[in-house]
């Protein structure tokens, strides 16, 4: 048997090496700086693999219950804090590999067989993502609940409706916040459905077309939890669309967040004064001694567009590339880490802004809508329900509108004379249809902001979201 | 009554305003030159309307009738080509109401009774997508198709499979070309989900927060052929998420073709010479009279970038926006029309491309599979099987084929003696082992290349595509 | 003379080519459509060649001559509408060879002499985006000089600056608006910058290698008023910078307008009420009579994005690709188009707005100032002028605004004896200090809004602006 | 003189608030962790404008050499490791601020006077930025020495040309690499340009307003190195367009590196073989004994997208903030210093792979450009110097070779005879013309690939680059 000597370092495919790696080239190929996040489920896969191995003889079972040994002695190694990533290790496989041979001998050399980094890394990924799609949303459902807590107690407070950020017509604030919480439930149920897909098991197509060596793929499937196993070698190595997929639906929880700011920052303006920010989530100015600033809402604000970016890097990364596994892959990583890390802390940030970072200032709220002519196209209505058709309607209201602007009154203030003169079938009556209140509580539409329709979708939510 | 006068050209809103929009402002507000593309949607969404205005009593039944007959007429003009859409119209909405009033005189102004533009914008741009992404997805499976006629006449064919563009495993041929009928089976998966959320119906919503106006949103639906009716308005008339969604399942669906496209282009050099374009998509060069060009995949790569610019628009565009409605968003329709146009293009092209723009060279294949070490591994298996330890094996090999290497020959030109030296359990049958036909066929894991699990693809793919 | 027969309908490239394109095909790879866009450059670069090939006696005088007159024949025709741009023309510049040489005959077949349309296209871009260049930087220049006429009026008006969107320190709105003049201004030297590598010829670099032909490309670079030629045939082909720039570009043209959107539609919201929309660009909703909506900001706003995408698509396209013309770019042309007119249409708009779209409401600007706590910053300023260590001025200061708050009162309310008990520095003239008037003036470092070096720079631009 | 307790932890904007921050917000907020890679210019920034604050008499002398003390003395505590950086700092900025006070005293609560932390950071991120572009701008300028070796070491070497990764006319391998070095010029070029924009000074632009503090900010600048002072305080604090800029131009650089990488992985397949990668910057697979996989140029060219996203991520940033400082502001850094990381690490690794990591296969590019129709052009331009048009030309060329093609032969093995056949006018020369060599040499237009143009530019690329 011919004698081998190792050229190569710590490097596993040094053999058909005479020279070593560049020392920059090294550290510039090596993931294992930022890929060490996957260390728990790297050994999950790795017994998952073993145990597989030993079920289809393979492996000896002794050899298996060793190996596992080695792997669970690794984990908490790591997890402790005394294991060494060399940077020469390359990645997390090798790294932990490597270990476990020097853990437990030639035995550790049994481990990859059957498989390659290129499914072992992609099994690690989903698992990974499939563990962080469930943690966000938790964090969602959480932050929808707050928001949950917060209409149920504004149902009957008013706010003004804004289209073009011009007052519109008036709401109710419980109608106002689950606008919200329709938004983030569409984002859990895209989640779920990402799930799905990422819960799809690729171990065992090893580099790219599948082994010869007799394995049972659904076998370490089940042991990890996956539902399925991928159907076709080459598309499981090389199929990143859930992280695409995840960056597109992670950037839609950042568009709705970004709204949301965007309104907080607005409402707690001292233009505005819908909202005072409380100490615990505002900062102040190193030089001006009056500031308190909605940071919070800002930096989410801000934030989001990181989010877009990492979903165009993965995007651009992945286009054109010809199959199978391409090194370009190994980008994946950090962009979704930091999508995950940035999203996570976002919606925690955000809980906490509504749990104790601002409140509402319902005085402020009142006199807003008392002060505006967001109740216009509640006098159209009202003439269309005398049986003047809705544009002619329309236009009436706008000329009124006109000349109360010149004169400087709003529409509670126009006489009944004058209202006459509009369309002789309006009548006392008029002055009451067109109260905020009134004006709010008629819209009883479904998905209105009538009371009364505010109050069934909380109850609905209410049971939904309280399991 | 009082006598109104119209300051304002045509448009529907102009008794609150003195004096006319600066013809440039009139002109770059105005979205009527793409928003007929929604003629036909704008249309059915207005009858539906009527006729549950009519069911709930809001109209006369013979006054809906009317407004059906006259939009009917409308739609027939523009199918005609005898519609004059008018910049002054502003956009399609206006333009079909202040041509229905033409038509049929007041009882047209009775049209938009209990609803705004800005729940009609979002209904029309439902059902259109709704519309293309059935379309889409009937192209994509008609793709699918072509790929699988393909796979089951070159099951047996070898092709060299790559990872980092380095042979490294032969393959079926057939089971390179299933790895895209998979993405595009996800495409399909995305799209049905995209599809569910997409056809919720936002009508009835108004303008931001529902209406006084007595009317029953789930007939109005229920006509539209919606699944369900959205529950806040708010939220009804401010969501884009599907537009987000929908382009980013396109971009994935760009990148798959973007990889294939890239295959191709390689395939088709003379270098790898795996295919030949015929002159039915190729094209030729202005000067060099030699030349024949892979355009179409070309194309199709270089417009992926198009679509991911979109996407990257409509986060953008979305992002921070205060609720509700925004005119900002009004640059919605021109992205999504461009991906519809580009992505329904870029399949038909490549369908085209795959029945009757490229032949496999299948001598080509064949020499190339002779000619390289993606037969290595095979070796390793082999001694794995033998009971050395894989990475062991592997290391054996690597030093094996840099040998090889600098002698200028094959792993099937090394004698059996030096096999032994390598690893004494190596005997006779390694020749045949490692034959590209016994490597491709011992893949036998499943998903692998192994000729009987492609087979049974095939079959499965047959099945479910072939209804 | 071997006879030829032209199978492939009117391509040039037809004679190496046996069957005729698939008609999709031929559709989906026409550039024709909106190429079309570059007749003009087209003309004056075959123009510019032709008159080079007679300079350097490839063809005849009176040859060249004919071909000219053809040429601008063609022109005549494409200007007056009466050319038939045929779809199997494929592109603008063998639409206009086909029919020259329809024209004058076989001497038409003696244009494309030593050039190639990889050459003549990227000279035809570079022409038509030059023209562009200096349009855009004309419209700028022109909205620098409304603003700066606006500014100009409103030296000694006050509004107050903010930080965080929470109120900071008055200012002098002059300086606000000045603010934006500095970033067209950059805008501006970006574009001269990249105008001048835009404005290099790389007509004759042929189809990536240059020619045998003797052609003189300094003399065609000279007629066509470009600055210099291109070092290298194979960059000079395939270099799509330029584009990628000038996208980059125009995307902080798009934030800067985005910016003071933003600022537009926050000032005419009824909270603000800093500026009051007109009637000349403002619209109306098509249900809420008393609606006036900031569409101009809102739509230019909401057209950013799209100007960012383009600049996505644009790198996504150019990345990775070999050297040289690759098909892909041909998508380069329907972004550049968009942008600019995108970017041309939103600069126009917003100098509109600017002109007879708003008024300042200097009432409400004036009342804004006078009651907030801006002007604290300047007791911490007035302490330290008095002696006290800033960050320890600063934190009394901070102090007495949080009592202040409580208690409902401003800094102006402020007795002197509760001022000597927070620093018995204080006296009297600390009202005058902190009046909003002299808490502007008082700001003149240099480049602060201190109203005598606010009407430094107004003088400074109004000579640099006025030529 | 009032006492004032801190109630916020070390934060030194605390009196105005009472509660302390929620924790979660606190760390969430804080920039410490990734902004102390600015200690140095913000150390540097400080006693610039500590000394400034001595010239304009606002401290005393022995004040200013005093706070410089501490400051070189934290510098040096930082430089050594022993500077704890907490977490309750906030920022780099407080953070040393603080530590001032602990070593100084209450002296160093004078450090702030006249300054905010908004132009405080504008100031440290562009001290930081210029540094950083001086050092990649020699980074590019050594990589484009190395390729210039390269170039002249292959003046004569031949190698396939191609368009549409199609076979288009040989070139001089010096061309080819040529091609780049003018690339990367374009990229310093625009280097050199935003560095002027970036070394403009902002310090004493306050926190937006400027300050009444008497400050000479061109006496500060010019210390710091810096060209000029911002001429607009709101603009100064709230511009990071030079960001976008370089973030866009980095862009480019990667662009440009992505090509590089495209050929290089292209060249290296076995299909190609027109390089071999040496060990130094190759590596293996887990699995597959034989591979050696060009991992450099994957990553980079993987890393592309990666800078595309943060361009995108600062654009949607920026896009829409109100003036002036806004906190999503603080997302510029991990942006810029990502990129910063990114594009040094890609130009150093390319520089190395071109150094050490390949070899051309001169056998394999001759043999190359021997075998195939890459010489056609020639023919057609042989006739047009014999007087056929050069639409007819390439028509005659385009026939013989599909004739060619059928027949299995080359232009070369077509008889005299036959060329006759062709066109009476060719002669024996014909040979000559198009071998591959003469097919090179003749293409002498400017810019050519002719060797005696591809030489003049070797010369004068050597003059420029070594100074």
């Amino acid at each position: 048997m011919k004698n081998i000597a190792n050229h190569n370092g710590g490097k596993a495919w040094s053999d058909r090496f005479d020279k070593g790696l560049n020392p920059f080239i090294e550290k510039f190929n090596a993931s294992i700086e930022f890929d060490r996040e996957l260390f728990q489920e790297d050994i999950d896969g790795s017994i998952a693999h073993v145990k597989m191995l030993a079920q289809t003889a393979v492996l000896e079972t002794d050899e298996a219950v060793k190996i596992e040994q080695g792997l669970e002695e690794i984990r908490s190694d790591i997890e402790k804090g005394s294991f060494d990533f060399g940077l020469d290790s390359e990645d997390i496989h090798f790294a932990i590999e490597h270990q476990l041979i020097q853990k437990i001998g030639d035995l550790g050399k049994k481990l990859h067989t059957g498989r390659s980094r290129n499914d072992q890394v992609a099994t690690d990924i989903r698992l990974w993502l499939r563990k962080k799609i469930d943690q966000i949303d938790s964090l969602i459902k959480h932050f929808q609940l707050i928001l949950l807590d917060q209409s149920e107690q504004y149902l009957y407070t008013l706010i003004p409706g804004y289209t073009h950020l011009q007052r519109a017509q008036p709401l109710s604030l419980a109608h106002h916040l689950l606008a919200y919480i329709e938004m983030f439930e569409r984002d859990r149920e895209r989640l779920s459905e990402i799930r799905k897909r990422v819960n799809i098991c690729p171990l065992g197509s090893a580099a790219l077309a599948g082994t010869p060596v007799p394995i049972d793929r659904s076998y370490a499937a089940k042991i990890l939890g996956f539902s399925n196993i991928s159907q076709n070698s080459l598309d499981a190595v090389s199929d990143r669309d859930f992280a695409v997929e995840f960056s597109s639906a992670s950037s839609l929880i950042m568009v709705h967040l970004s709204r949301l700011s965007e309104e907080i920052i607005l409402w707690s303006t001292q233009e505005f004064s819908f909202v005072q920010l409380t100490d615990r989530c505002a900062t102040g100015s190193s030089l001006m001694p009056q500031k308190k600033n909605p940071d919070v809402p800002e930096l989410v604000r801000g934030k989001t567009g990181r989010v877009f970016g990492h979903l165009q890097a993965l995007l651009t990364m992945i286009k054109g590339l010809p199959l199978a596994y391409n090194k370009d892959f190994q980008e994946d990583k950090e962009a979704l880490f930091d999508i995950v890390f940035t999203v996570t802390n976002c919606i925690q940030a955000m809980t906490i802004l509504f749990k104790e970072g601002l409140e509402f200032s319902s005085d402020s709220l009142a006199a807003s809508v008392e002060s505006d002519f967001s109740n216009a196209t509640d006098v159209a209505d009202y003439l269309v329900m005398k049986g003047v058709p809705f544009r002619q309607a329309y236009q009436l209201v706008g000329s009124l509108v006109k000349d109360c602007l010149n004169e400087g009154i709003l529409l509670k203030d126009v006489t009944l004379e004058r209202w006459k003169q509009l369309h002789p079938s309006v009548s006392q009556d008029i002055y009451t249809k067109i109260s905020p209140e009134n004006v709010v509580a008629s819209r009883i539409s479904q998905g209105g902001t009538g009371f009364e329709r505010v109050n069934e979708q909380l109850k609905k939510w209410r049971n939904k979201l309280q399991d």
